[in-house]
């Protein structure tokens, strides 16, 4: 059997400095078995995102790694960027992939947690499916009214004493969010129109918050550089709601409107199976799995 | 950089033998570096057809050992079956897949045929990309009449020298037809009708040899458990003609005869490339490729 390879998608609040960012990466790529898959660096948000993966264990030292060289060189005192921020590594979400499950990703967000607390002294904060306290389970409402807010969270609110490490914020590296969650898919729909009205009013509609499709964040967006305008998506459990659904309910609502669609994009990485499924529902496939698919067959196979 | 990764799909003279079939097998899998992928035995055709994969070296190597045994063991004299036959391996094309090419595999098909030509004294001709001559590039035209016409052409016409070995038949074993080609996908459009003259219809417009779409074979079919009726198709160039094109060809073709499609199906494997093209045409997905897939980039990643 192969091992199980876990993805993780660290944010540091680091966007400007190349040297910062080249350590951080260099962090990753030095722990033998994970693999650097992708480094996306906002000068705007000063803010990298790095996703890396391999097995349970690489995967839990290279995060470590990466937050103990954050700790070491970000000064979160120094940082100002448009994205809110509480950590110097602000966010570490654990995602399953090939062959692993969502509570060996929750598992791995307790562990590392536990060593960031003792080990460097900062605050942990579990969330997503690493969470089992209903208030502090989402991202926004840890991070909301930034650090100083969440300070005074954790200094007078007993329900707000962090998971792993001391009950202060560390005073250059902040407090840290892990956790575990599902892969998030990144999918931007272009519409045939310069109007951005329409672009937000099918995003209002299809969004969870709203009442729309389980598991879709969306924002209505104006491209300039294309005249003309889309509908930006975070779908946070594409098994929950998947690629077509989302692509056939904008179609509808867009076609209501008048409007048809140009494209479709990917920002980022997808998982192997959100396009197979895509696949399988347009060509009415119901039998379709990866055991069909030559090059996975011949990996298992290759494996034993 | 990874190996190139090159499949071979034997189909030997051999579907009742449960014995001589593990033999074949056999062969396959004790070579290091090679993958038995499938296998499938038709006893009414007498038949079987072993897939499977590897390195260059493995493969081929594999593929020498395979013919070697079914030499062995399959007697062509005591042999009967529906299915047309003209040696123990009848037919052995190999096929680029991950990080190979058509002009690696058509090496391949030379280098092993040279040898089975050489160490076990069988007639060896090339067909399909492997092959520059029009008159016998294709598999039908090699096999046409069968082993005693073949024998009597080989006999008689210089132009029906075989490319590899003897100048006639091996006595129990025949002759072989090695070469290489595209991935072939064997795919079946079920219709929600009784009546096999629409399946045909639809398999004459489609079929390339009926002035069709490029690279497809296509048969109607009647499924009597299913109550139904099917195209039953080999698409041998998914990037000549892709899947969904095939599938809204069909469907366009059913809707004019007010059918409509239940479903569609695989038999066997599909390469992942054609999935994913299958996909990103529903999608509009202009931009979609193999880049984008985490699991993708995650073996190029650990490959280095």
């Amino acid at each position: 059997m192969a091992e199980p390879i876990i993805e993780c998608v660290a944010n540091c609040s680091e966007g400007r400095n190349a040297e910062t960012i080249h350590a951080l990466a260099e962090a990753i790529r030095t722990v033998k078995g994970a693999s650097l898959l992708d480094r996306h660096v906002d000068v705007d948000h000063h803010r990298c995102v790095l996703s890396f993966a391999g097995s349970p264990d690489a995967v839990a030292q290279a995060a470590f790694d990466l937050v103990k060289t954050s700790t070491r060189l970000i000064d979160l005192n120094q940082h100002s960027g448009q994205h809110p921020r509480i950590g110097a590594t602000d966010v570490l979400p654990f995602i399953p992939l090939e062959g692993s499950t969502m509570s060996q990703c929750v598992d791995l967000a307790k562990k590392v947690g536990k060593r960031v607390g003792d080990e460097l002294g900062i605050p942990v904060f579990l969330y997503e499916e690493a969470s089992d306290q209903s208030h502090r389970k989402r991202l926004e409402d840890i991070r909301r009214g930034g650090l100083p807010r969440l300070a005074s969270r954790m200094e007078s609110d007993l329900s707000w004493k962090p998971d792993f490490g001391p009950a202060s914020p560390h005073p250059t590296a902040g407090v840290m969010v892990i956790g575990a969650r599902h892969p998030l898919i990144a999918y931007n729909i272009l519409l045939n129109t310069h109007d951005l009205t329409i672009a937000q009013a099918i995003a209002k509609k299809i969004r969870t918050s709203n009442g729309g499709l389980p598991a879709v964040k969306a924002l209505g967006m104006e491209l300039k550089t294309k005249g003309a305008v889309q509908v930006s998506m975070n779908l946070t459990n594409f098994r929950q709601t998947p690629l077509h659904v989302v692509f056939e309910t904008v179609k509808a609502e867009a076609a209501q409107r008048g409007v048809s669609i140009v494209n479709s994009e990917l920002v980022g990485l997808i998982p192997q199976e959100a396009v197979n499924q895509a696949a399988a529902h347009d060509l009415k496939w119901d039998s379709l799995n990866s055991w069909h698919i030559l090059e996975t067959r011949l990996r298992r196979c290759a494996e034993g």
